[in-house]
């Protein structure tokens, strides 16, 4: 068991909340319930519904996707995307908090991982005791979806180059 | 020129306002300058910086993003990603509130287009004097990043498995 002391120093890091103060850092550990997943546990599925955000404390996972290749049905890849580990800044499952939607993306446990869950209705209650702290987060949290966004978008520019120059050999 | 109160009721139906209360809604507006494009006119150019965004109250705009192909860098294809007309709710280069990184796409009128320009420092003034009101825009702001995220993370998987089909012909 960590002291709630080393957490907050950890959760200072944590991208979303890094604007926060330490009385806000309180409110979202306060918020959030202690989670621990053992190396090669399945912490988010691709297609699951969800409305948990959680923040790694601890630990290593492996972001996937799966692609299905129309050819053979039964071949499906999984698209390794990232491996995050904790001092990063980590944060998963976040576009739970605004949105009704699947997990967009498989995350294992590539390590033992010690996180926080925070649910979408407590997010809720926090951005609406103190709307101050909910901007902060909010606003930093748009600025991480938004750099995800162009990131996909560079993506998207790369593969249909690739694919047209395959079409025309 | 219209009056501000048919300006308050198209200001209701933009995705990233949609929570605001009239007096909210009046401050958005207060916070604005009014711009005028003309038909064929250049809203917003790709890779330029910009701190401002755009509010689409009369007209239609088209985006499109640059395709360099590398087996011939003369040839700059365009790709057109969307055509938005006021009804849809529409906000441009709204990126611009919450990053320092240069426009993600072109924006062109289609038609005269009638707009509010909000810059970057106005709108955080507006959040740190009502954050409630900045809790409700972020919140709505994130929902659009996270669904075009979720869109382009889709057109990603289509296009890396048709460059798989493409490569194994």
């Amino acid at each position: 068991m960590q002291d709630s002391n080393s957490d907050l120093k950890t959760l200072k890091k944590i991208t979303i909340l890094q604007d926060l103060q330490d009385a806000e850092l309180a409110e979202v550990l306060a918020a959030s319930v202690p989670r621990v997943f053992p190396t090669g546990s399945v912490i988010l599925t691709e297609g699951d519904p969800g409305e948990q955000m959680y923040i790694l404390l601890a630990g290593e996972v492996e972001v996937t996707k799966r692609l299905l290749l129309p050819i053979d049905q039964t071949a499906v890849l999984e698209r390794i995307m990232n491996r995050l580990k904790s001092g990063d800044g980590v944060t998963l499952g976040e576009m739970a908090l605004i949105e009704n939607d699947v997990r967009s993306a498989n995350v294992t446990a590539s390590t033992d991982c010690r996180m926080l869950e925070l649910s979408k209705e407590k997010a809720f209650l926090l951005f609406n005791q103190n709307p101050a702290m909910g901007v902060k987060i909010l606003f930093r949290l748009s600025q991480l979806l938004s750099k995800r966004l162009r990131k996909s978008d560079e993506d998207i520019v790369k593969l249909t180059t690739a694919l047209v120059v395959a079409l025309e050999r």
